[in-house]
């Protein structure tokens, strides 16, 4: 059997300091420049370089939970604050580009669905089809407090939202117009074909919308769909919905596990295995021996921020780990049930003795971290490719180094054994993952088309 | 006294069919290409070549209202379906130029201030203070209906929601974040001061927003500020808050009774008369002499749908002229308020026979029309500027056609009699515009600045 080549995607944010916390403050660490154009488009460019299927836009709508009573150390550190807005950049790097996906992160309660899913379209029509939506709820108070809400909405009812959320897009992106109601016929005079643009008259628990879309179809219609909960609520949405499925899994073989157990979802809900695709979280360290790989791999672990991993981790599973000293034993803080499973989690990594809030911080610096030569780092993939990874969205500790040393260092090795793609196939983003422009019939979204064209007599 | 030049804007919108219906169907009409980046770059490099200050995107969030019973026509004739986002196209207007100006026009209906805010932010560091917000209410009731209401709220209502919206927005902008708050000191190992970034925990009407903005000081902090509105609750509305007023007044002396009443309420509101300039619609047909320019505005009048002129008045007024012939009388239409002030306006423009539709549709497309050479639009223009307008947005009947014909053949001309500049100046377009980067402190958004900072004891 010839192995298929994985996909890869880059992880990042529209901030300075995403997810390996305290390497911005390393000389040629260039994230700080995260308010310019030119640091995203040299990006994108790279990333095009390596043949890579999309740059991944994370993102938040507010800070994370208090750490030691404030939210001071998340200023301190640049902890995704400032943190700019992914949508309104992504028509430069798109004219720069010519192939690259490009995935934005947005949770619906930022945005009325009206609205969105007109931007998304414009952007589909400017990117000829390289748009990905990586669909989010949001889990953060303060984004909750942003958006005139007295706190968050219980986890499962999130969904619940979610769900008409993407109804009155799907509507608006696959329903309101017809193919072939663009005609901007000179001759005749006729720019659209009134009989194929329709209202959609949305009447939900959330929404009313009455159409029809402002866009036009744009050449996926619907963008890819992304997306990365883990709950059973949300392993279920992204099982009806998503095509591309962010996990971040200790190894292959848990990843097989996941894999196996969302597969089943899909085909529960009426789509075929292949149709979500999952993206295993992984960042580098590249050396060209091992040697000199393990010595970087020291050097990155001296640049993070323990207390700031710390503080990421802290805030995105509503603990306040802070305000302790780094050898404070973990045991000793709190006794609330997240608290209980992240010692337990924790606990398993150090033998002998009581793991402290550094080991929590060293932990989190070092999760998902694949050090060795391009050749090991090969290894290494063919084994996740092999559990049944389709991608790996790669996170950075600099940008663009670490994506410039991914591309110019371990990518040649991957095309060598088949496990990167050489060149990008023709198309929309959607064509290159799946071979077609639109969603299959089996996606729910795809119950819209020709739901509101009027039945003739 | 030295003559001051013009300013100059490019009066567009992300849709094929904006001001002059009809002339897309022309061969040479490139405004069906709306879709593409390439049509929008393309464009703003040749405004940035005449040195146009801005390119002003107009936008609508619905349909217009029904004409002739249906929106078939407005589907017919592209009149503003499909309508794109102008929002998410500015940064790749922004990456291939250097000193344009990019307005968008954003409703207070179609978007959360928080989110608005952000996205405006991140806007503004990306194309180095270059942004500004043409500030509208939403005047359609299919708009509305797209948001979830069911009709217009009363019209004064609706500008005691965007006083409150542009509230949250200056609070944002101006109050959260105190100069020096971002530091990305790599030394000492902090990216801000968490002593200058606050929380807003705006309460009010319509929107509670906690805070803190996400996006740190932008060059301009508050985009330049622009507003259409003609009625007394508009002309309010701009005197306050307002530093470009777009104007459509028949000729100089209007303008001047206009412009010194509104210069009049600003002063009333506590600014200075020059803190608000007025930009003047109009359209020109360009010709190297007079017999050439009166033929191509007979060929431009040809190449006019009436028909979807008087659609798009009626749309915008909410009066249902379509289904009728264009011989119909329109004395013979309906009897509301409405109709009666079209038909008294339109009766002036003929005598000895009563107004039909095709005279009210004429009248729309010869509305604000310039006809001649380069010298004697200049003529024309210094009038204008005489008058105390302040700027030109220009009116396209093709793109880029109309701007480039302007830019190559009248702008020389009006730079070598000074009505117009040979070179930007530097920095921001508030810079450009009025000489520095942030609103003067006599403007109602400064009230916050440092107004979330807590007294220290």
């Amino acid at each position: 059997m010839s192995i298929r080549p994985l996909h890869f995607s880059a992880f990042v944010m529209n901030t300075t300091s995403h997810i390996l916390q305290g390497v911005w403050r390393r000389p040629e660490a260039g994230q700080t420049n995260f308010n310019s154009l030119d640091h995203w488009v040299e990006l994108a460019k790279i990333l095009e370089r390596g043949r890579f299927d999309v740059i991944f836009f994370a993102d938040v709508i507010g800070l994370y939970g208090d750490y030691g009573g404030s939210y001071e150390k998340y200023v301190h550190s640049g902890l995704q604050i400032p943190s700019n807005d992914p949508s309104v950049i992504a028509s430069a790097i798109a004219y720069n580009t010519t192939d690259l996906g490009i995935a934005i992160t947005s949770s619906v309660i930022q945005e009325h669905p009206f609205n969105f899913a007109r931007k998304i379209s414009t952007l589909d029509h400017a990117s000829h089809g390289r748009i990905a939506w990586n669909i989010v709820t949001n889990a953060l108070a303060n984004g909750a407090r942003n958006f005139g809400y007295d706190e968050l909405e219980e986890h499962d009812e999130r969904y619940r939202w979610a769900d008409e959320y993407v109804d009155v897009a799907y509507k608006l992106w696959e329903g309101s117009w017809d193919d072939g109601a663009l005609l901007q016929d000179r001759e005749r005079g006729l720019h659209g074909d009134y009989a194929k643009i329709h209202k959609i008259n949305h009447v939900g628990t959330r929404y009313r919308v009455e159409g029809p879309h402002l866009v036009a179809p744009s050449p996926q219609r619907t963008p890819v769909l992304f997306q990365a909960g883990s709950s059973p609520a949300g392993r279920d949405f992204a099982a009806r919905n998503a095509e591309a499925q962010f996990i971040i899994t200790p190894g292959p073989e848990q990843a097989r596990v996941l894999i196996d157990d969302t597969r089943r979802r899909v085909v529960a809900a009426g789509r075929e295995p292949g149709d979500l695709k999952f993206f295993q979280g992984l960042h580098f360290v590249v050396g060209s021996t091992e040697a000199e790989a393990q010595r970087k791999a020291g050097e990155l672990d001296d640049a993070i921020d323990l207390d700031a991993m710390v503080a990421h981790l802290s805030g995105a599973v509503g603990v306040d780990f802070g305000g302790y000293p780094l050898d404070t034993p973990l045991g000793d803080i709190g006794h609330t049930d997240g608290v209980r499973s992240i010692v337990d989690w924790v606990q398993q990594s150090v033998s002998g003795r009581a793991a402290t809030i550094r080991d929590l911080g060293l932990l989190q610096g070092r999760n998902s971290r694949v050090v060795g030569t391009p050749e090991t780092i090969a290894d290494r993939l063919e084994q996740w490719r092999a559990a049944g990874v389709d991608g790996i969205n790669v996170v950075n500790a600099t940008i663009p180094g670490s994506y410039a040393e991914f591309v110019y260092h371990v990518i040649p090795v991957l095309q060598d054994r088949g496990l990167a793609q050489r060149e990008y196939s023709p198309g929309t983003t959607r064509k290159k993952l799946f071979g077609s422009d639109l969603l299959p019939e089996r996606h729910p979204a795809a119950a819209y088309r020709g739901a509101f064209t009027p039945v003739r007599a």
